[in-house]
């Protein structure tokens, strides 16, 4: 399937097939009554206009992101759903969200006290962040206090969800969590009910008892593992590819790069790969690292500029080491989350970064493979549609 | 100004005044024939679409970007100038780079002997890189002794130019870089007459005796420092700031973010700033790093999420430690190179990731500010106007 990728640059393979499996595993483990999708950052670099309506379809009706900016963007693809905007009303007020069809997460007492003190509707829907430990976005113990003895503000409200983020989810064991548990359930109790929004994907795939009404589930439906010792049931969706440029062999000593970063330990064959940070590739690894090509494990050595990585093919066959052959940098077969741990950043860094960076290249089985104009570009999206040669996932 | 940005979420101003200053310097500056623009990258977060233009009004006619794809983006917005593919052929005929109007920089051996080849043009135009000791893209001294042997398949082409690239450009007084000098002179000496393209943002800054005939200069324009031990006289063309969305206090001992990164040393006021590894801003960082906040150094402290990260305003008044106020990620006073080397990462990590990832606001001095559907969204680049309410740079 290589020949319907770009033959001189990355690209990323998204498999909405695994996106609606990756959804359908987390519904189906969920016991709340909602399992929502966060979209933040363009779904975490996949495409919320191809991400959306996606999961709208097999059933999805809440839907989160960062900004009112997100939400707008969100609603010209989504017509129904609901939209939750994590960053509160920060600084815009009711009826900005409502024009959008958003509910602002309120982050604060003061907003919470401001959407309360809104005239000329009657119970605006909002949500309320309640920050139970991650000590971020929220309202504390105080302001929950405050308002269990006096919830008239509360009362002019019509609180769609109480919500919580837990600062150890990728440690599902930390006792901070069931900390964070008994205190999102004990503040809550004391206040209006109204459904409670606890897990984001680690918690979904974690104690039932915790689960509570409203799920946000991100990273696992693209597939990006959060709890690496307790590993998800579901598949990485995008696949970062990108072709080697050129082969060549350099003496021992050569050095390769800027700044001179690598010497070569003694005779070696290298190739230039055609992605750099810009594709998301980590600037920096803190050990060795690799990609994949044709299943063998090839070096990345020296820096990473912004279009271009070098691997080592001295030990890879002849015929593979090639100029157009396609190197994988993350896939099903090498998860994200380990590129990312070798760089020590989290996982998102690189999606985010690649999905903005590069051409999204759409799988859509069984039936037909579209190619998007990337985010980066300059012009509006367009949709072709590409000739597919095979149907394996690894290319 | 900061009412023309936007409230809830970060924005990258571009100052294009800025660019325009940056390219009149480095020409004036430069003593070869042409001083061309690098634009890899939708100009390096920049966008292309307002750089080019701006940049061909002023006298630009050479452009370089890294792929194909760049130039076929390039070039609905440049009708004239020459634009040059540094990653070569890469698996396209000459016959695709003459669609485009693109002129290719033969990277090998081999993408000699295939364009020499070409037959149905009488001389196609092309350049060739020459690999004087980055040991990445371009012919090195074996291929060069062939073709002066026999130059017969560069009789066949048409020889815009010679490029070469310098692997320790952040540091002029490396020897290494006489060294890549005087071997692209001897080289080129071999081979068949056309103009040596030598200098990048560094180099133009560089000795004139190395000047050679065609500059490519990126990070300069765009304002930012590759020399800072022999510092550029540039100003930095982009600032990146974000709104704090919310103040608190935290007792002695409270774990803040995920994985309870940063424990309070004591009791402190954060604030959560609207601005996370999604905007570029680095994931971790080396040594302490800051903001700006009205001219006030504010540390950074915990990590950077995907759209938030939290900085200590203990020190800082409380009139400015408050929701909505605005601090600077980078810009002119607090130039992007210095937080890039304090997280570990080249500036245009930072550059390209922020200006992928934020809307980019355009300040085109004196008149107007126009806002710019950001490239990470998902409908076309529509243009509008935005009120101004100041001039200052800072924001």
């Amino acid at each position: 399937m290589t020949d319907a990728l770009p033959a001189d640059r990355p690209a990323l393979l998204i498999d909405l097939g695994a996106v609606r499996r990756n959804f359908l595993i987390a519904r189906d483990t969920y016991t709340g009554s909602s399992l929502g999708a966060v979209l933040k950052k363009d779904a975490y670099g996949l495409g919320t206009p191809r991400i959306a309506p996606l999961l709208h379809r097999l059933g999805c009706r809440d839907f989160w992101v960062a900004d009112l900016d997100e939400a707008v963007e969100l609603r010209r693809v989504l017509p129904h759903g609901r939209i939750f905007v994590l960053h509160g009303l920060a600084g815009y007020s009711l009826a900005d969200f409502r024009a959008v069809g958003a509910i602002p997460v309120l982050l604060d007492a003061g907003e919470v006290a401001r959407a309360a003190a809104t005239v000329g509707e009657a119970r605006p829907e909002v949500a309320i962040q309640l920050d139970t430990g991650i000590n971020r976005l929220g309202l504390q113990l105080g302001d929950v206090r405050a308002l269990a003895h006096d919830p008239s503000p509360l009362a002019r409200l019509s609180i769609a969800a109480y919500v919580t983020h837990l600062a150890r989810f990728a440690d599902p064991a930390a006792p901070q969590n069931r900390w964070q548990w008994l205190r999102f359930r004990a503040w809550t109790q004391s206040l209006p009910p109204a459904p409670l929004s606890f897990c984001a994907s680690a918690g979904t795939f974690g104690p039932r008892e915790r689960h509570a009404d409203l799920a946000r589930v991100g990273s696992a439906l693209y597939g990006v593992e959060t709890t690496p010792s307790q590993p998800q049931p579901i598949i990485p969706a995008a696949t970062l590819s990108a072709p080697i440029l050129r082969v060549h062999d350099v003496p021992a000593g050569a050095e390769v790069g800027y700044g001179g970063v690598y010497h070569a330990p003694g005779p070696r064959r290298l190739a230039h790969v055609a992605a750099g940070y810009a594709a998301g590739i980590p600037f920096t690894f803190r050990h060795p690292w690799h990609v994949l090509l044709d299943g063998h494990r090839v070096p990345i050595v020296a820096g990473t500029s912004m279009s271009l990585m070098t691997i080592d093919v001295t030990d890879l066959p002849a015929h593979l080491a090639q100029p157009g052959r396609r190197v994988t940098v993350f896939g099903p077969d090498l998860p994200v989350h380990l590129l990312a741990e070798a760089a020590g950043v989290a996982p998102n860094v690189v999606m985010v970064a690649a999905g903005r960076g590069v051409r999204r290249v759409y799988r859509d089985p069984p039936t037909a493979v579209l190619v998007e104009t990337p985010p980066g570009e300059m012009h509006a999206p367009e949709l072709r549609d590409v000739r597919i040669a095979g149907a394996g996932r690894d290319i």
